[in-house]
């Protein structure tokens, strides 16, 4: 940020601004403060009988890696419309949201990563214009170490161990920039 | 916004950028993308023994009306420590941080809602900066027709129904723009 978006000025400044406690980018000629805040990334477990939806990321960041269908959450949508719509643009299928599942926090890089179980409609999907390939895996197809993000594993692994149990708590988490010793993934 | 905050162009345009399926403020001078996202509000239950710390604003918007301590998320913390610091900055309590609780959609204000269950770890609370006041309430004391937000009522609903109950399981609601008949707040 280098200008201020709403007067044009090139004075912005990075400092805590007058009745604040925290710094921010702040516009000294018209007083706007550009406020900054983390981003929510949503996305879905798309299951078909006992296969889940997987697809490969056509851009960065991993390119070539396997993920859930998950983006960025849009203004003006739910979580489980933002779920919905990332399945569908990622990996062109159509599908049931069901309970809120997975929570990371990802407080290094300002996002919060949100997983919602679902059931697709049908057995059809695609390759979405961000994807390079999908398709429908059996749990012991899954391509562990082929995967593009650690919230995508856990993710997995969880809803893997929990529909053996039959039973989906809510599974709230931090993932930290540092990986903790002996915590896989 | 009118001005690109990477470049200064006053040339922004709100359109559908080239391989993106949305509008979005963008300047053709750099090629920068202005995207705008949902904002997380994130708030505690502060219980103190059968008492609920509330907090009055000082500030619009709903300015003189009693809220749970709440507010925006801020980058680099996680929702808990969040929750925790809102309630400290408007309440001056400590809290432990327990169980997501509530998850509300609001997607005609672009925000999500979030509320935790929490203790606090002694009886202490003051007046924060942005507050007029502060108490503790009994169920009998809560001031329902002064309350700020409908996502602080639904949650204080649910939370006293629950606790009859000894259960508190996750609750996710969609609040929208126009009030659906019939339901309460």
């Amino acid at each position: 940020m280098k200008f201020c978006s709403h007067c044009g000025s090139d004075a912005l400044r990075f400092d805590v601004p007058e009745g604040d406690n925290r710094p921010r980018y702040w516009c000294p000629a018209c007083g706007t403060v550009h406020y900054q805040n983390p981003k929510v990334v949503v996305g879905a477990i798309p299951v078909w009988e006992d296969r889940i939806l997987l697809c490969k990321r056509a851009i960065q960041p991993r390119k070539d890696y396997w993920t859930l269908p998950a983006g960025y959450m849009e203004n003006g949508e739910t979580l489980q419309e933002g779920a919905a719509r990332e399945t569908w643009e990622e990996a062109c299928a159509t599908v049931n949201i069901s309970d809120l599942y997975t929570v990371f926090n990802l407080p290094h890089i300002w996002q919060i990563h949100v997983f919602f179980l679902s059931t697709m409609v049908d057995e059809r999907y695609g390759v979405g214009e961000e994807s390079s390939d999908a398709g429908l895996f059996l749990p012991s197809e899954i391509p562990w170490d082929q995967l593009a993000f650690p919230t995508v594993s856990r993710t997995l692994r969880y809803f893997l161990d929990d529909r053996v149990r039959g039973e989906f708590p809510l599974r709230l988490q931090d993932i930290t920039a540092k990986p903790i010793a002996g915590l896989r993934d």
